[in-house]
């Protein structure tokens, strides 16, 4: 019988150290015997004061109170003598304080959830009543987004090792035992659940358990490339639908509690391209609300080009943030979505705490030459003159919605590569952008299964006309750029160029810092176009060093009132 | 022709005072001339660079170098000495630390608007790129909400008193010069205005203003009873959707931004009953949550009691924040929803910042008399029997929604009485809720037009099976209470009683204090069951006196990782 399901335990193995290993220092802060502690609130076997406490029976605040008294108790008996200033809630305290999510271990869940495992905090743990309870609350609500289940004793009136807890479990996640493989640093917790007839690990050093947990399941866990982070599902996230006037709205979806992060997806693409940063930001305590652009899927798609300029969907955008009632936010974008990010900059200024482009440069608007003369010296944008003309590229891109977003949506390494795929020069000679590529075009690594169904799904709602129009607006774009081209953009900034874009290549985005004092930069060098969705891991690195820098700003300032 | 449509001038009328009094503090504090800085800025006319900064043309921070620059010469051509830390960027920033709203014209404003006036802030301001730009931002985030429209000259490229602008506004408001009044502090701004058939007014004090203003108008501006705060509307606002489990969602509205406030309305209701609470949280700095309650509107609406157990109500609540990414918020109830959350902050404390009631008071559960025998000795609460056979009150209420709603919504106040409207004594034996109503019952003046049609359509979705089956549940829920009987709650809360309710009355509170010893309170003594639309200015400033005077617990713990 294959395994096909994993239980880790929370203290000790997810985080750590272990709740021992600061009761521990608390003794000995304390001055007091080894084990006193442990002793007073474990003793008593199901009837002791954490027993009591993980079952739900009391809450922590109640088990501080019987631990420190049966500690007077205990002290008065054995003559030990307990310092007036003694706390067990410093305990906790300090496990907040100092403990750490075993990054290595939540990899390897990430990974065995990719590799269709099912995974699951199993944890004995407290209803958390004490003044510490946002961080307990905070970290279960990480953990969460990143397992399928989450199993905790004080929720069922269970706790490990009492036999029925591993039969709730077995039951919640519809396997047999033989079918489980289950982390604990607690011998005793794993011994009814080997005599069902789960596989066990007993957690010691995190090398040595990735390695039986490699045997154990049979997915690759050590020497692995770059992890894929989590990603969020279409179908299990919170969306929202803003009315911007009548007949317009804006669709999003929302993750997090912080300040507020956006992110603007490019041509053609979704929210759904943000799927592995969404998570991950909401983890850093970000708000993300990442956008449907108009013109795509559930947001509305107006037939007029004079929609999809770049005016109209600034202003779009700052009523979306009216809206919802949010004052400023940190704003994200990518292709057309970083040009957006760049113009709210420039024209919507107190909107933004700060803005990160990915791949698309900023460049002041040019008087001196007509926008349209000059993209045509630039053989890459073909394939913009291309889309010029209404109901050309929409026949071409909405013949088989799946075959354009699979030629196009494609990764630059060596097993994404398509033979006949032809470059972007010569697209309006050749006829069309998908001219030259294989009619059944497999499915590239960066876009397949679920999301790739979702991605279609989301085209055949409204086709491309609304994200084509996007491009049908080159003079009055220009004009409306002319207005801030001696204008610096004085919020903090990032710039993310990818070494492989054919379009948006790094070097346009020399000299930067001429109209952006404050640019920082990333660079991800063995990446083409598509950054979300490529090179999530090393995105997600660059964003959340660049976010967690900002200087403060995000409290909203009082507004006084006569 | 009658006067219909508002435009308030912003600083030095909605907000003040005005920027030339920080203007000429500024030249005070660097020992200038009187004027001096104001010459700098203003001289030119519609070359100065004030004018140029209000078209838009130049950012704040470009009006910055330009009058600082200006300001040296002007210094170095006068022989004025001009302080080595002059900064004109400093007026800026004590009028946002040092002007208030004004609230008497805000009020005004909202008042006009009830009366069917259009209003509009139609303003002179800039594009802040500077340091200070989320006070602005936040600033116009707080007055759209309040008024119908919001002009800034900086998004349009002209200024007050450029002619252009006021045929703008009249082309915005779709209104002829004469249907329109116009209120500014600065004289030269009124003139083309008035030139072209406005009615202004010269705001000097805010008394006399109000005067003008209710003459103008024909609305009674000057001494109102109680103001009606800023209501949302539900086709203006961001619904979300959440999906709990497989076929199960959970509605809500979102607006603002910052810590989470959740509103939980109560049985028979719609997140609109909180319709006067939400701008105003949103106003004061929360991120307010008002959900559609399970089984209401476009929450789903299983069918089966056990559905709307208080156990599974509250763990679908922890879901819903699971899924949005929330850790914590402030949980504030009515009626069936303040039972909620009690329930949220006796057995999910972690996600609780603070909680608090209207109406429905906390006591814990007595395990020594039968819940159901115990509610059959109140008689008040014979209604719930009632409701107890499914099928018997759906087929009641369902029957008329409009008149159930008309009939059970309604307030202690004179005109909302119904000469003919039973108690709630003896509902079973008179065989229903609504026996004795009349059969065209009136609009109460709490619950009517398009907020009592919201109401219907809700209902008319999944009608009553839903609400009915909370009252279902009586010994489920006295029984899962009694695991959490000698727990306290621990985190901060507020109990808010209503004189006049005439079944959750003020009496069956007393004692909280011993379950809760963080318990504020508050009492609206003229008020009956719907506080949220009855006394929603009392019970506004109960709740943000309460919510301002929380303890700081807002920004997310950092969980460090290995």
């Amino acid at each position: 019988m294959a395994r096909w399901a994993v239980l880790f335990d929370l203290g000790g193995v997810l985080f750590g150290p272990s709740l021992q290993h600061f009761l521990g220092s608390c003794e000995r802060d304390s001055a007091l015997p080894r084990n006193f502690l442990q002793k007073v609130m474990f003793d008593g076997g199901s009837d002791s004061p954490y027993a009591k406490a993980v079952r739900g029976q009391i809450s922590l605040s109640q088990l501080f109170s019987e631990v420190e008294e049966g500690c007077r108790k205990h002290a008065a008996a054995s003559g030990v003598p307990l310092p007036k200033t003694f706390s067990v809630a410093r305990a906790f305290e300090s496990m907040a304080a100092e403990g750490r999510i075993n990054t290595p271990l939540l990899r390897a869940a990430g990974a065995l959830r990719r590799n269709g495992f099912k995974t699951c905090v199993f944890t004995n743990n407290c209803i958390d009543d004490s003044a510490g309870r946002l961080f307990t609350a905070a970290l279960m609500n990480v953990l969460q987004r990143h397992f399928d289940l989450v199993i905790e004793s004080c929720r069922i009136g269970m706790r490990k090792p009492d036999p029925g807890i591993y039969s709730y479990a077995l039951e919640a996640l519809e396997a047999q035992p033989q079918e489980v493989i289950f982390l604990d640093d607690i011998g005793e917790n794993l011994k009814p659940a080997r005599q069902m007839g789960m596989a066990t690990i007993l957690v010691r050093d995190t090398e040595t358990v990735l390695k039986e947990l490699q045997e154990l399941s049979g997915v690759q866990l050590l020497g692995q490339e770059e992890a894929l982070p989590t990603a969020c599902d279409p179908i299990d996230i919170s969306h929202g639908y803003v009315p911007i006037r009548p007949g317009v709205q804006l669709h999003f979806v929302e993750m997090g509690h912080g300040p507020v992060v956006c992110l603007c997806h490019g041509f053609p693409e979704s929210w759904l391209s943000w799927r592995y940063q969404i998570p991950a930001l909401a983890d850093a305590g970000f708000r993300v609300i990442a956008l449907e652009m108009k013109g795509y899927g559930d947001s509305t798609a107006p037939p007029d080009i004079e929609e999809y300029s770049q005016e109209k969907i600034c202003k779009d955008l700052a009523i979306f943030l009216d809206k919802l009632g949010i004052a400023q936010a940190v704003l994200i974008g990518h292709d057309w979505g970083g040009a957006v990010v760049w113009n709210m900059a420039l024209f919507y200024p107190e909107r933004v705490r700060a803005v990160a482009s990915l791949n698309t440069p900023y460049r002041p608007a040019d008087p001196s030459v007509d926008i349209v003369e000059k993209m045509r010296s630039l053989p890459t944008f073909d394939y913009q003159f291309y889309f010029q003309e209404p109901g050309v590229a929409e026949a071409e891109l909405e013949k088989d919605i799946g075959r354009t977003l699979k030629a196009l949506i494609r990764s630059i390494r060596q097993e994404d590569r398509l033979p006949s795929a032809p470059g972007f020069h010569g697209i309006q000679r050749r006829g069309g952008l998908l001219v030259g590529f294989p009619e059944n075009c497999p499915a590239s690594r960066i876009l397949g299964g679920p999301a790739l169904q979702y991605y279609i799904q989301q085209f055949a709602k409204s086709g491309f006309r609304g994200p084509l129009n996007w491009y049908r607006n080159m003079r009055p774009n220009w004009r409306w750029a002319l207005l801030a081209k001696d204008r610096k953009i004085l919020v903090p900034a990032l710039m993310v160029t990818a070494g492989k874009d054919a379009v948006l290549r790094p070097s346009m985005s020399k000299g930067m810092e001429e109209w952006i004092p404050q640019l920082s930069r990333g660079h991800i060098e063995e990446c083409g176009h598509w950054t979300q969705m490529e090179r999530p891991a090393a995105l997600n690195e660059i964003l959340l060093e660049w976010l967690e820098k900002l200087p403060d700003g995000t409290s909203l300032p009082k507004i006084s009132r006569l």
